[in-house]
């Protein structure tokens, strides 16, 4: 069986320190499947970040010869330390009676739930570098090991599954989040989302053709791919998937979803086949990642409403996380084509936003009548000028289906506006008429 | 951190048996995350199952308190195999220095590419259960951990793709096999070839109303899951997945695949809509059980066109392994509807086989041009007054593309016949025009 030399940093401050230390690298060396290389010499340093008034820190490492794989190395390390006293999981930057930290194995590169290979702030912090060098680690391997930095960027469905499955097989719970890129504090909020919940984040830029009809905007929707990179860094993105369209359709594409009479109405009678597109691409972007869950936002209500279908009705073994939609001050709701608005017509947007809380409003005083409630919004919006409304409508809540004439107990109400004053410009936004006033956004 | 009670078994049959086995609990009882709690008596026992002669075994067990997660434990176990002079992976059932196997981990099922607790063989083995019992485990625990005879029948979407989530986190390689039940000595050897390539497999047995046209034998279809478990628990499958059609489409279920031009040719022309049935469920499939491999058999040829499309379309990741047509001893290919054929039919049927064989001959003898070559196998089919051709085509090989008019360069010959002597019986049949004869069959 083939041995790996792996680093172990070593650390500790109370106590013995050196001690604990000392006691942590005889244990290794009695080890099944280890051998202690060597030991360098311990320095005495600050804690390094955030952290409750504490004495310094003696700090080494160690280098070994291991028949057992990084994962049973890590429970091993683990073990010295609940032996040394420390309770485990630990808060962070607290005092520890002993840190054993597996730094390097061999030349891999790990990425799993339990393990980040190289250490993640190695190469940030003296304390461990010195050490490893004093080890004998050189420069050049330093470098080689060095990881890109996050996001990192992939353009090929291959290398993009296969990042995924050692995710996947690394026990991360993992968040998709698929954008036409453009993006803007709307998208942040999906990231934010998904960076709180998952333990990895993949998010997808790509405008994608097939759900814009011939007459629509492909060529001219707006594209950031180096602006839309530094958000995904500042969000905590781990990799971004863009991909061509020609890596995304091979020749002969021909395995489209359909997605019924209900992709049909609102966004699909303006926009013929256009939910076709988005459930054919996401279907495709959930095959290649195999995400635990996968994030969207509630702007595009009835988006979310066919996916969710098409995550029941394919059996996706996934969770589809419906974000709230992020607004702009005035209450405008942040979208990419906001860009495209002139100065009167960006004045004027936010209209769309006051009618839908004049709906709320209206069935918070006690109007239950369908059509009265969308007459309601309707006459806001008839009061700007710059507004034509496409659709406007009252839709039961969650599945979006067509309520019946008459009193209703809640829903949410749809709408697409355009604004034409300088180029067309179709926003779209949606609310529920339940909702309190003080979480009107959502 | 919470410590687990686990039960190793220890043996050894060369060298200083007693010794081997003392200086492993010595070692363990140092490890950092373990500690010894009891050992049993050593007890002398043959070999059981074939090998090599060899000396008598000494076995005993122990029962340990551990911090380590189980595949941690069993590095650990395997690191003290190849301390004692223990050459891995060593061959079956040879002599051995020293045996650590991993009995019980507390009350887990585990069921990972590495491990298989409770260990596999513990409960038909004497010399195993005797120290168990010995060291405190009782019956009613050995009983509760009996695992459930393969195959396991799971029927909710749910519970499938549980299984098959542990298996790709545990690393295993997994491999689908979708079946619509009536299994044959066709399907056994998909299940075969599975089994060889896959450390886990899965069959589905599901008649899918969506790929039966509203005029076809969907009720009739034969229908016979003890003998399809049967078949399953000889070919070693690990679980079968037979769902209801409610289970597999919910009210309101939409999100049906197209599978485009092609897909309307030869089947998909009789049989419309036969492949959008066939990509939607299969597609399903795929989305719940995420297979590193899928298996079908190229007696459906233009199925497994569609599909190998429908995983290039979509991204799966995943590789199709397509298996030979396995034949009756008279050449007539399995099928599950050959149960269907009256005496008469039955003795005509393999009158497909011998068009195919003639074309494939008439190719071999120099014959290029390719509606001669269908000629000759339509001549074939012609003698026999009971076979009416649905349809016979010279389609390219792999993707089953037409080929022009005039000289082919090789392809696949594709044939649909129907028997009505007693019900109409269709059967399909296809066959390479460039195997050669000892090879005719694939």
């Amino acid at each position: 069986m083939r041995e790996v030399v792996a680093f172990l940093g070593l650390g500790a401050n109370i106590g013995d320190r050196e001690r604990a230390i000392r006691t942590a690298v005889e244990r290794l060396g009695v080890t099944p499947g280890i051998r202690v290389l060597r030991v360098s010499s311990l320095r005495e340093t600050e804690l390094v970040g955030d952290g409750p008034p504490q004495g310094m820190f003696l700090n080494g490492a160690c280098s070994i010869a291991t028949s057992l794989p990084a994962s049973a190395l890590l429970s091993v390390c683990k073990a010295l330390e609940l032996a040394a006293g420390r309770t485990l999981p630990a808060p962070r930057n607290h005092p520890r009676a002993l840190d054993v930290d597996l730094l390097l194995f061999g030349e891999e590169h790990i990425d799993t739930k339990e393990l980040t290979v190289p250490h993640p702030r190695l190469f940030e912090r003296a304390f461990v570098l010195e050490p490893l060098r004093e080890l004998g680690v050189s420069e050049q391997a330093l470098s080689d090991l060095r990881p890109m930095p996050a996001p990192r960027l992939v353009t090929t469905t291959r290398e993009f599954q296969a990042i995924c499955s050692t995710w996947i097989e690394g026990g991360c719970l993992t968040g998709l989040v698929p954008t036409m890129g453009a993006l803007h504090a709307g998208h942040g909020s999906l990231f934010e989302c998904a960076r709180k919940e998952c333990d990895r984040v993949a998010a997808t830029i790509f405008v994608n053709p097939k759900q814009f009809g011939p007459k629509e905007d492909l060529a001219a929707y707006p594209r950031d791919l180096p602006g839309d990179l530094r958000l995904c860094a500042k969000s905590g993105v781990d990799v971004v998937f863009a991909p061509s369209p020609a890596e995304m359709y091979a020749p002969g594409f021909a395995s489209n979803i359909d997605v019924g009479a209900e992709g049909e109405t609102m966004e699909g009678a303006t926009r013929p086949g256009h939910f076709r597109g988005v459930s054919t691409v996401v279907a495709r972007l959930f095959a290649i990642a195999r995400p635990h869950r996968a994030y969207f936002g509630q702007k595009d209500a009835q988006q979310v409403a066919v996916l969710r279908r098409l995550v029941r009705d394919l059996g996706f073994p996934l969770r589809l996380v419906e974000c709230p939609t992020v607004r702009e001050a005035d209450g405008l709701a942040m979208s990419s084509r906001n860009v495209y608005l002139d100065a009167k017509d960006r004045a004027a947007a936010p209209v769309i936003h006051r009618a839908l809380r004049a709906a709320q409003q209206a069935f918070a005083g006690g109007l239950r009548d369908r059509d009265a409630l969308v007459q309601v919004a309707t006459a806001v919006l008839a009061g700007e000028p710059r507004a034509t409304i496409d659709y406007l409508e009252l839709r039961s809540e969650g599945d979006l289906l067509p309520l019946p004439i008459g009193p209703v107990a809640g829903g949410r109400m749809l709408a697409a506006v355009r604004f034409s004053g300088g180029r067309t410009v179709r926003l779209l936004d949606n609310m529920s008429v339940v909702a309190s006033f003080e979480n009107s956004g959502s």
